[in-house]
């Protein structure tokens, strides 16, 4: 048993997982690369002030006549009569500065709000905002577990890959790891020469690729064009304020 | 969605994740390597009987007074009172051909009832059988899931390596892989060279170590000292008859 004193750095490689894992006091990253974590930390440093997480496209309609923007998504596609779904290219300063979008996805949201039930402070991650976050993270005197929303619950490569970035990066700040996040960073290091190329073994990026969305895929691999760091505050994420 | 017409070679990486797949048409081999399914493997290929994977040390004792040999372990250690517990130098030739072991594991027994309630059938994986195991699985028409039994439902290096060594030497045979089995390989590339090293760098190996088991380890990490694959039939894993 590890000392709940000890300062660990771990990856939960799937929502299904995350009862397994001692989060109370710990930092928990969310992420969900394809595409909904991108798209929130685009948005949120594009100025958005808020996004709103929602689990059922139903959820959406609770907002439907607070002048916000909904975004709506199942398995990969906007749902009919919404603003947008995950598309970050949605998510331009000129279509979300200043306002609330409330989304829901396939994943992520589900991710954000079991870890919200239990964690210290639950932020999201992606390669859009990777310096950024590490810089916090490495300022925090806290354990930090790495939430990997994947797919359908179960295990995906984009989203270890990026876990096994912030552990790559976050290595020298910590002295537990879990088998996980040997794992991840291993991944990472094969994989970071080309991201695309590897995300290409993926079952869901084939998936992705039947739905005509390379463009959010390449998009989605950028390194740093953002440094906002959402945080989730109630119901809303917001930008976390250094 | 798969057809299920279509032959799948996928990674299940922990017991947890099992509910995920589809296998009521699926040969699905359960692997612990450190160290029941190493054992298992080496007790029927020197000749035990059969041997009897139970889930709690209680359910051992229901076996007492049949003349079966009874191993428990818990976290480890073996239980006070029964015979032995799951190091392979206690399944030798010498003390087990001929009879029938009782057999509790943490992890490998949980993995193999949860297999057998759903999969066509459930046999055992080990470095020690390997190469006997894929010449097996290449022969049979089936899809095949590979179910690593983790640590306490989560994932762990040793269990995960040896999937990926099975994937490698499969990937011919198959077209359809997820993304657990791409991982899964990628790891095993990694590592063979060295797979005691490898495995130094998983937190259970460290929680082994302080168990003074280093001369299990290096035995469950051997290849191909085995030919017996062990298949489970009812209550009893017993050897599969080619």
């Amino acid at each position: 048993m590890i000392s709940p004193m000890v300062k660990r750095l771990e990856v939960c490689l799937t929502p299904a997982l995350l009862d397994l894992y001692d989060i109370e006091d710990s930092i928990v990253v969310v992420i969900d690369i394809l595409r909904a974590t991108s798209s929130i930390v685009y948005g949120i440093d594009n100025g958005a002030t808020a996004i709103i997480p929602v689990a059922q496209v139903e959820d959406c309609l609770l907002y439907a006549d607070k002048g916000f923007l909904l975004a709506a998504e199942r398995n990969g596609e906007v749902v009919a009569g919404y603003d947008f779904g995950n598309s970050p290219f949605s998510y331009t300063a000129e279509k979300v500065a200043g306002k609330t979008v409330v989304l829901t996805t396939t994943n992520g949201t589900k991710a954000l709000h079991l870890a919200q039930q239990r964690a210290h402070k639950v932020v999201i991650g992606s390669f859009l905002n990777l310096d950024s976050l590490y810089n916090w993270l490495k300022m925090q005197n806290r354990s930090v577990l790495l939430l990997c929303a994947g797919w359908k619950d179960n295990f995906n490569l984009e989203d270890t890959l990026f876990a096994g970035a912030v552990v790559s990066a976050l290595r020298k700040e910590f002295h537990h790891f879990d088998d996980s996040s040997v794992a991840a960073e291993d991944l990472y290091h094969l994989a970071k020469s080309d991201l695309r190329a590897y995300i290409n073994k993926s079952s869901h990026s084939h998936r992705l690729a039947a739905l005509n969305i390379e463009e959010d895929v390449k998009f989605c691999l950028q390194y740093n064009i953002c440094t906002a760091i959402p945080v989730l505050v109630g119901e809303q994420l917001v930008a976390l304020q250094a």
